[in-house]
């Protein structure tokens, strides 16, 4: 009856290129691919029944502690990308996923992102029950 | 000895166009000139001796109500731009600034914005002393 | 057998605001709003069979040369809008139109925008065939 | 007579944050600072005679191809932040830039980016004789 508020291992979305993200190069500004990321996993959390705005709401912040992007290619205006994102560790406070950014076949971005779980007030706290290794799949990591 | 807390009526600063600024059309996306507009206001504050994230941590909050802009030409990426914003208007809970936008002597944009008074709850509430018409030299809209 | 070519009156998408897309007074911020406006015409343009992507290569460029918003609520991460879009004018290089941007029932922001046609050395001309004013369904202002 | 065209091996400039710049969390958010990565790049080729916009012109474009951001603490709005770079590898067609962002002597961010020089046509190019290891002081790297 209620969602299974599971969050799954790996998760995709598809984005349209909107005209603003692109810059005079032509092609996608590269400070926007961290956007879709941060999309993809809030998409991911909502598949798996978890709303990111009530987490938030009940005291539980993820902040991106680290980021990475390898470009190889870059989109332009009006593509449409699948953007994956895979879980890859979850530890303490934080969490890794893993991204990869398509145009069909070809990979355009390749990147990783850290988040740390934090209370409103700043502070580091322990992720919730549901973003637990075990309820990521990751039990390797707990 | 303290700062005037004295409103000016018009303000001007420079600001160099960034790259991720411009679009595929080669130009500054329409959507960069409103940060713009509110880079002159909070500079334009500070020149009087206010500091806008002293009114918000005093629960003071100004939100845009309205905004216009007519586009006359397109800066482009490291263009050098003035841009000036007049106090025309301060009433109730709102004050409207124009703004003008320039490479040299051209005119590239022109705008308004009004701005409304509200507390931290979203209500509107008068605007403090310090943004009142006859402290921002507008006696006629009191 | 090839799409209609006959761009809509009226054309509404939903767009789910981005966390990228707030700003510390933990809504909207305002120029986030223009984006929006143009990813309407983007897909109602496209809801016509006719790709901007595709008329840009072509040579045909849309400028916008006037933007109004009227901000009546804010709207917050996670909020899944309606945009929509109306054709309300359409005159030799340009053409207006109108939006109101909804969450439920409630409408946030109102706004308008002027485009002009230009080509790629930045000289106007007159709109294509496909977006004249009897293809908009726009005779009166022919 | 001529200016240096030397470029710097080390360089700062100062930022102040922008309201849009800010997120619902009330701190910068994180897909900002590669912007100001980018800002810094472009004014230490300033500082060294170079305009960016110039080389653009001249058929020599840079593009970012990696990119590392490690985030220790967030700036709100109206911070004035010191965006450091430091040029740390120049091979081929690439560069290594090193960044620290600082407000007063906290580190709030650490990041890298490599970009590689291309033609108009996205084709590698060697870089300009202006950036190559000599010039920047990076005699190990040729």
């Amino acid at each position: 009856m209620s969602p299974p508020l599971q969050p799954l291992r790996k998760f995709q979305i598809e984005i349209r290129v909107r005209y603003q993200e692109t810059d005079a190069q032509g092609r996608v500004h590269h400070a926007t691919y961290p956007n879709y990321f941060e999309c993809v996993r809030v998409e991911m959390l909502r598949a798996a029944g978890i709303s990111y705005a009530d987490l938030e709401a009940s005291g539980v912040l993820l902040v991106v502690t680290e980021l990475g992007c390898q470009f190889h290619a870059g989109a332009v205006f009006d593509d449409v990308l699948v953007v994956e994102a895979e879980t890859v560790k979850a530890k303490g406070t934080r969490i890794q996923h893993n991204y990869t950014i398509r145009r069909g076949d070809e990979v355009l971005v390749r990147g990783h992102t850290v988040v740390a779980c934090i209370n409103p007030q700043g502070r580091p706290q322990p992720l919730p029950e549901v973003l637990r290794p075990a309820n990521l799949g990751l039990e390797h990591h707990a």
